[in-house]
């Protein structure tokens, strides 16, 4: 059975936005990987602890799309999204929206799994059958 | 005539690292956001002054490749090129190597050019001229 | 009447994180700021309704003492205090602990009150209302 | 010998302003460190190499002082001084200034001198003998 979507609630932080008066646009990557940790720990599989067994996710691709603004002290929903990709990647699919539905941001990443030396390693037993 | 491409030296922080020991996904648009303002600069109209003349680019969309790892105090070599997408967008192209040549990161950042109430406007003439 | 304290919960988040394992320091100080929107709200100015009137309140010293190790997604605690310094500067005291209790840093914040052009005011009266 | 003061040039990145239109006050911080990082390449241990070597500088206590805006682009001069504080501290004072010599911030920093599990060490020989 697929875990389900996560959902994520998080303000935007002062230091967060830029001259523009909006999110600065990095911070887009910081808020999927507050919706990553909370889909995991959803999943049953705490990011932390993973990295305890041995078990990295570096980012090898990234895309967003910016759809709408957000501002100091807004509040945000991010959904969650994560399925594998192939035998050896996971894949995180997350919008971003205003708590009104009002698009914010989309997108994706794509990570590796790699020991703490950083080489690919199989996905564990315990990774697949979170993932459903 | 086109604009040449730009090259931007800088060096990891170590505010950019996290716990994995390398840099943190999203300081590679930080970094995309370095080698526009020098591509910008070296194009003849820098960031400040065009929002100064009422014509701001935000990023409508941005995508990464993470191809290697950068350590803390690592000096990293950005290239920067840039065009037009379509009459009203600017794409920016960018490779973040380390000095020996080896990949550290790539992607491309497409934006909307709009006046400070975030309204789209032509570009600018000054800009397309610019841009070669 | 003095606004009580005020307290927000947040996890350390994997950006916020450096290459020693915990959290890099500047962290506190985006904390520190995080604090400082909740104690607003709870006094019934939120600050981004502070800035409408026309009232900011940027940062002229910060002080931190770091006391303890905090590490990626561990829940940390922020309790957050606040007085008016002198006549026309507000002052923050603000800790971070581990749900346990067990102190991660501590320390303060003095803010000059001034308008959209940088000039210093006198504290509107509703902010003096509400800092007790 | 004491070691001589470093001095650092560098730019406010876009990624570094926030919604009051200057820089936001935690990037102070991690100017800081680059102002460390540069005074000990300067001093001949570079921090990168002290990591490997087994001595570590958290932070233990830092204090800014913000003294004057500074924008999007603007560029900035740090220039660090250091020494031990007592037998087993270091401490690092900076200062940071446009480059017309108007100051924009100053403040220091104080590090515990720890080995890779946090434990307080002695100062290495190689390191007093650097600090002078």
């Amino acid at each position: 059975m697929p875990t389900e979507q996560s959902t994520t609630l998080l303000r935007v932080r002062y230091s967060e936005t830029d001259q523009m008066g909006g999110f600065y646009n990095s911070r887009a990557l910081e808020w999927f990987e507050v919706g990553r940790t909370d889909w995991l720990r959803q999943a049953g599989i705490p990011y932390a602890e993973m990295e305890l067994r041995g078990a990295m996710l570096p980012l090898i691709e990234a895309h967003v799309q910016f759809k709408g603004r957000a501002r100091y002290d807004d509040e945000l929903v991010l959904t969650t999204n994560a399925e594998m990709s192939g035998k050896a990647r996971m894949r995180f699919e997350i919008t971003i929206a205003h708590s009104s539905g009002k698009a914010v941001a989309s997108g994706y990443t794509v990570h590796a799994i790699v020991n703490p030396e950083g080489r690919p390693i199989r996905p564990p037993q315990w990774l697949t059958e979170a993932m459903g």
